[in-house]
């Protein structure tokens, strides 16, 4: 490998300048991990492609001398998707920045796939618009199209797949296409758009994403109602989804996860289950929906319910739900967090989230239950202790159970985290015979297995 | 061919009843064409599938005799899906027509591919519920989700694929698979459901779907707006798209239009550009979108606006929108109809109308403008004279001009109808080497190329 690797460099040297190409042992250790318990491995060198010209040259050299190729945003994953986990070259694709058009006429943004999440929030405010995918980690646009992210508005606004338009993705063997139009929707061909997005850089590397955006809402009101039991407020939210009250978020926090939250952002919330929800409308519409829901609520024994409608305080209260898994990360210092993200039809959720809590006691590990339940997704952010045996057994005992629950039950092992390399055991009993066909896939569009290898297989 | 089909009928009357086998003339006849326009061409046989384990043996049995399979719902493509223009068999989903579950906790249905949209929307009332993608035609799911249909609620509620979780699909080896899994959402390996459905039955015959359902929302209100001129009407769109305003149906019917289903359905419109539009919501909501939207349509001049909360006028006023095709079929006797279908970002939108207008006007052809203007997707329903090589010419000539400007503006030439054989030399030009992509992925699933060939490529 290491005359291979030599020989590669060599090559790419033809087409990008030196300071493109590195092996530099600080980055290569940077480029060996994300932000979760996955055992770490260097790549034999990082290359920085600054325009898509480059990650043809890249892709086209890495197919020469069949070297894998690992594509990487701020490494904000947690399940190891860009960990090098065989010999390869990382391509990080911070030089790849720039917000190219925002076109507010046609409600879409053009983007380099470096771009962060918080970056386009920033220039699109200036616009009086927003994008709402937003999971916690400040990720890259293209790291979060590649996994299917998805975040706290997604109840209402959808997942990543449902706010890209099109694609520029490089294939394999160097070619580029679009996987889709700018149109709203189409008819025409196969949707190569929903297959790339989720695809975790197995199929291709994306270089540009054209994505939708809203105008940012009139009205938003933001709450939090607290319940006695979780299981009471999951109750809560099946009635407001069964209601049809256009809610725009809803979450659930157990009390280990406010006590945590209270600690990190210097909070003084009271210690129950408490979800935190928001309404996004016209004045009056807003009005009648915050009554409705409030009445809805009660029937399920809220202890009490808060509204703000003043942007500072609604900052606030969702700043804090978004540091919650900082907050854990924070408050158990010399522990490692594993995020379980499991994601069931909803008349299963509010078992399925005792069914967890019970696990978490059972065995003795700390940490608490937050999710997207509009959407029927929720986590276990669990600390255990990397040096301690049981505890790392443990650990991967208790997210078994939990995606076994989900998936006898029709649910699915993520929701919106991605395979990776973490959920890659379960993938045979979620998908039967689909996996044979996903393989199927992945042999025509990457025949030398150099796309991300190893990942979701 | 013809010892070919009596060994394959000989083989597949081994697992099938003789009832379910036909070489009548009637039903042979009556199984080579669509609704269009596209040249009839007779199957060799229709199979008649009674559950899943019939369609296992017919593509297993299809598959060792290398005989085409065009899978055949009730016949209201508008692109020639179900014609078999190889000599093949038509495999007939209509006995395949029960509703299998309604699950109103969990807002999702199954149903078979046979059963029909009003079929399924009979029963779900029963539930107050809805399902909410609504094609003109009478078709089935089945055949809704291969076309990726979609309708006058798509701008609210999505197309097909939004609304399908997960379908059972057998493949061309016999193979049965889930394209996902009843969570509201997933990040677990490729995104095959958004795959099959639009696929238009190349990659393999949907045996049953499961799909996304909505509680009757609680107050609705639908109008009429005039406008002095289409592109006046359409730039009114725009601007209610831009304000956010959460529209539920957004429809153009130009004055050709209108005289068309003021004849068909007895009514007594003004012969003026009209946008139909409905709103979904709680009742003071509605009022402040409303008041909004007749605030911007008056800025672009709007001639009359009046709105319907009474059911029975709102459902005479959708029925005259849904039985405009008809209208013209109905007002042009002895024409053929052919219906253009592009999308495109709705900047272009006021402009591309007018251009259409003016090649019907070029070609002195008869017919009008529709269509879901909330999505950017337009149609123009023109109607030739089949015995006149001329018209025919012009109506094709017609049609490749309107598909070119909605392409070279970053639009696709079907939003709703999908390929089949009409759309099929736009592909290349409107998907360059994702085309290429395509043709892969069929190879991969269909390698002896026997689901519904020479289709979409």
């Amino acid at each position: 490998m290491e005359t291979t690797i030599t020989s590669l460099i060599e090559e790419l040297s033809k087409y990008l300048e030196t300071a493109q190409i590195t092996q530099n042992e600080t980055l290569l250790e940077q480029h060996s991990k994300d932000e979760s318990y996955h055992a770490p491995h260097k790549p034999l060198a990082v290359i920085f492609p600054k325009d898509t010209t480059d990650v043809q040259h890249i892709t086209r050299c890495c197919s020469q001398f069949k070297v894998p190729i690992y594509p990487f945003g701020v490494g904000t994953s947690l399940e190891g998707h860009v960990i090098p986990n065989q010999p390869g070259i990382s391509v990080d694709f911070s030089l790849m920045n720039n917000i190219v058009e925002i076109n507010p006429e046609d409600l879409i943004v053009r983007v380099q796939p470096g771009v962060t999440r918080t970056q386009l929030e920033k220039e699109l405010k200036k616009y009086g618009l927003f994008f709402p995918v937003d999971p916690g980690a400040d990720a890259t646009l293209g790291g979060m199209a590649a996994t299917n992210a998805s975040g706290t508005l997604t109840v209402k606004y959808g997942t990543m797949r449902d706010n890209v338009r099109t694609m520029e993705v490089v294939l394999a063997n160097g070619t580029t296409i679009q996987t889709g139009t700018k149109a709203a929707k189409s008819s025409s061909g196969y949707h190569l758009n929903g297959l790339f997005v989720g695809s975790e850089g197995t199929l291709g590397c994306i270089t540009e994403l054209t994505l939708k955006v809203f105008g940012i809402p009139e009205h938003i009101a933001a709450g939090r109602a607290t319940f006695p039991t979780v299981h009471q407020a999951i109750e809560a939210v099946v009635s407001v989804l069964q209601a049809g009250i256009p809610i725009a978020r809803m979450e659930i926090v157990d009390e280990d996860s406010i006590l945590q939250v209270n600690q990190y952002s210097e909070l003084d919330l009271s210690i129950e289950p408490t979800l935190f929800i928001e309404f996004h409308g016209n004045k009056s519409g807003l009005a009648e929906d915050m009554a409705f829901t409030e009445q809805l609520f009660s029937d399920f024994d809220c202890t009490n319910i808060t509204f703000e409608s003043d942007t500072a305080a609604r900052n606030q209260l969702w700043e804090a739900r978004h540091n919650l898994a900082y907050a854990y990360v924070h408050g158990y210092k010399g522990r490692k967090m594993m995020i379980t993200d499991v994601c069931l039809p909803i008349s299963y959720l509010a078992d399925a989230i005792s069914h967890a809590r019970l696990m978490l006691d059972i065995y003795g590990l700390p940490g608490g239950i937050t999710g997207h339940v509009g959407d029927g997704n929720f986590h276990i952010v669990l600390m255990f202790d990397p040096h301690d045996e049981q505890e790392i057994q443990f650990a991967q005992e208790l997210n078994e159970k939990v995606v076994a629950y989900a998936l006898e039950r029709g649910g699915t092992c993520t929701g919106e985290h991605g395979v990776g390399t973490g959920k890659k055991k379960y993938q045979q009993q979620e998908h039967g015979e689909a996996l044979t066909v996903m393989r199927q896939l992945k042999q025509a569009l990457d025949p030398d297995q150099i796309m991300n290898p190893n990942k979701i297989f």
